[in-house]
């Protein structure tokens, strides 16, 4: 057995499940950087990770369940980009925390490709516990961003704050796929007048959206 | 040739081309209306239209520009039954508009199904010609919807409006997918209630929202 190569022995103590499982999300994670959720197969996750596939599936259910994994990361990853970007203050504005809370979701830009991709594919080929893993900890970032853009600012409380976040998250899934056309519907937008309402440009499309839609819960705070 | 049944003659004049793509496109629809776009196949499409596969090829590109064409037919319906909804008043508010604009796309089921796709998979699998004609199709609608619907009120402006409607476009599109979960899911948020907050009930989550974006959308205005 030991005179196997690394990628065929199997990993027997629970430190080197670990250390596998990671090496396996880091190969997906960079992967899809590199060219995209969509693009990425299991073929290419076992090849960049080094493991042969079926020894990939002793690990992970599916390749859904590798972005799920991923998709999880990333909106703990948001909730702890936006606490450090608002820096513990209170005297905020709504304005203020909806253009933070476009741009640090832009500055995660593969939270932004699995945004979509989450509901539409990965959730529906993974088990009942792999989903429920994804959505609690999808859940816990979203109230954590909830406390801490509500104690950011006096206008919006959790309630308002945390449809702030959720609505912020539902069009930068949306918009990041509008704004990051194939290379064939790029140049069609770039040749042709008639299309150029198409073109989204990511983060000022965002943050206009989000300070629009924070200017309506400050505007609807004020009445209740 | 006149012995053939009718599903392997070939359509040669021009009339006869048009009423088997009617029925290709016919078929695609009441298909994805019954278990959801993502199901359904060429073949299924095929089978349902009473044409071959390969005779389905000679009317469309792919699978996909047949739903791109719906997604296009669709946009130009929703903007029709917003100006029915509308019926050319002129003394609306833009609280009504927002709820008139979700409720119109709701009623619209395959719309708000085809608004996900069209981004991540439908314009990925066609021409450009085809990609074009889909665009040029829902920009127009959407410049419609922005006449009637500023029209309807006087607070928001056309391009104030326009914003409006394309947010509750990709609104509906992402809530959509969340709302309808596949079954397994489904069971999964009846019985969980750490989960109940990943519940998300279509319309009315749709229209709160849309209503918040108008509302700050009027409060720019005002300051505007």
């Amino acid at each position: 057995m030991d005179r196997l190569p690394p990628h065929v022995r199997r990993a027997r103590r629970p430190e080197h499940k670990e250390l596998r499982l990671a090496s396996i999300v880091d190969a997906a994670r960079s992967l899809a950087l590199e060219k995209g959720v969509r693009e990425v197969t299991l073929t290419d996750i076992a090849a960049r990770a080094g493991i042969n596939k079926s020894a990939v599936l002793r690990y992970v259910e599916t390749r859904e369940e590798i972005y799920l994994r991923l998709t999880a990361e990333c909106w703990t990853r948001w909730a702890a980009a936006l606490a450090g970007a608002l820096g513990g203050r209170t005297d905020g504005t709504p304005d203020e925390l909806a253009a933070t809370l476009a741009r640090t979701v832009v500055e995660q830009p593969l939270l932004c490709d699995l945004l979509a991709h989450a509901p539409l594919h990965l959730e529906r080929h993974v088990s009942a516990d792999a989903v429920l893993t994804y959505k609690l900890a999808a859940l816990g970032a979203l109230d954590d961003m909830a406390r801490t853009g509500s104690a950011f600012q006096p206008v919006l409380d959790e309630a308002a704050t945390r449809d702030l976040v959720s609505t912020v998250s539902l069009l930068a899934g949306s918009l990041w796929q509008i704004s990051t056309p194939p290379e064939a519907l790029a140049r069609l937008y770039a040749e042709e007048p008639r299309l150029a309402h198409a073109v989204v440009d990511f983060l000022p499309r965002l943050t206009q959206t989000a300070r629009t839609m924070a200017a309506g819960l400050a505007a609807r705070a004020g009445l209740g």
